[in-house]
């Protein structure tokens, strides 16, 4: 047994249009086994079959990775706003049906932050309580749609400043726990993990078998290795917990470090970034190989 | 020689205002050397001959946390907004100086993202440099008041949700060479070194002289000892580079887990907290001891 490791799809370029495809290829090339796409919007021009035959071509499999926003939040407090998210995963889960993809990934809860230019604002009791019943109520549907069409929701934490729904794996695990149905796991980001976890490893442990999805993203986003997560722990406790699912990378460039450069921000890449690619997968393969004696 | 060790004057209450001087005789008691004072806004009713005299009766020294936001935002490119910041911090030198504070710290250059709602965009390298500029060209003016005040101002790195001027120690320790004046030197975060740094040692040893302060925070923001930062290696490296400075402890409450619960904002307390900081005051002052080998 061994784990597939990939790619998201935003490493080559963004928006990924039809024009695009070419990568699914690329990332076969570069060792990479899945790629991680994010769910197409309209504007991309990406015409499903298109997307199975190139992926098929190139030997390569598919994660989704669907792409919340304030409009699309089942937690929201906003009736539209919580039916703009209920569809929009319901989408998501028949797209991954027609492409025979089996994980959805990512927020899917909705509420962004920073990247919808929303800042934190005080919650009472009552309404962080509202926000925990609308959001495993919405689950508990979608899940059971979900595992009708044999595809696994992933929910994914993120960090304090870009969500105030779930930020921590033990948030995670509660929700998962309580829409209890084998359809709706959980997808965790060392990246998150970093920041909001007491200990990754004790996070990974907890979470252990509702582990759908892993992304192996570096404390700073660079390249695995050039940051301070200690892969081989991650990896150790990943095959301790018998985790054998994907492990996605993300590793947005960050060799530039020009002041007031916007990390945070999307950038295409500038330069051949294969050699660093395929380093950092190595890397994790090698981790993960080492750790699970294989 | 022993390095002070202070706590952030919102670990008890914001807004800080007149009826909260009793708080620095409380800081004093856990422990703690010194309070870091949010600079006070008109509408907290702070009067500096209270604040001083408070102070003194308790035995306890100041350091001054500048708040700046987008309309105190030296680097920005509205002028007005820059004029604000310029004004601003001028006014934190006079307080400090008036008060007899010698460090002003904080994310100085202003251009807040998540806590002003404002959302990460792109800046073509035209723009990054004019950023850059304005930043170098502020501060030189600003670091000569201050040396004239006997003031020091720390400019601190904020990680890329919060701010998309200055986010790793590299970019701290370059601006505070363009500066290059003895008033402008560098505050270090361990809760954002984490995000940012490709590791929290090898950014000390590189800031090295250059560190007026320090805040020791764990990388969820809890009590220190509750999370991964590794306080041994942290203290031991600044031990190495001679650091003599403060270190101040800003650890909001993280023991609240609830889904929905909004972690980035700030939460009064709910508990009495005086157990869990003078553990982590021990904490944190044992492992410096320990590695100054004092």
């Amino acid at each position: 047994m061994r784990n597939p490791i990939g790619i998201i799809s935003m490493q080559f370029t963004r928006p990924f249009t039809g024009k695009d495809l070419h990568y699914f290829q690329k990332a076969a090339d570069l060792g990479f086994d899945f790629v991680e796409l994010l769910v197409p919007e309209p504007e991309d021009r990406l015409k499903i079959e298109d997307v199975k035959s190139a992926a098929d071509a190139a030997g390569i499999f598919i994660v989704l990775a669907a792409r919340t926003n304030l409009q699309r939040s089942i937690a929201s407090a906003d009736a539209k706003s919580r039916q703009g998210g209920f569809d929009y995963i319901m989408h998501c889960v028949d797209l991954a049906a027609e492409l025979g993809v089996r994980i959805v990934g990512g927020p899917l809860y909705g509420e962004p932050l920073v990247f919808a230019g929303r800042q934190p604002m005080p919650r009472n009791d009552h309404e962080i309580a509202e926000f925990r019943e609308r959001t495993i109520s919405a689950f508990s549907q979608l899940a059971s749609y979900a595992r009708s069409a044999n595809v696994v929701l992933a929910v994914e934490p993120l960090n304090r400043f870009e969500t105030d729904i779930i930020s921590t794996t033990n948030q995670a695990v509660e929700i998962v726990d309580a829409v209890d149905n084998p359809a709706f796991k959980l997808m965790l980001d060392t990246f998150h993990m970093n920041m909001e976890d007491p200990s990754i490893d004790g996070a990974i442990k907890k979470a252990g078998g509702r582990i759908a999805h892993f992304q192996a993203n570096e404390n700073h986003r660079g390249y695995p290795g050039t940051g301070h997560i200690d892969w081989r722990t991650v990896m150790l406790t990943l095959a301790k917990v018998g985790y054998q699912g994907p492990i996605s990378l993300e590793p947005f460039r960050r060799n530039d470090d020009r002041v007031a450069l916007p990390i945070a921000q999307w950038r295409p890449p500038y330069e051949d970034e294969a050699p660093m690619l395929r380093a950092g997968l190595e890397l994790i393969r090698g981790a993960f190989n080492e750790c699970a004696g294989a």
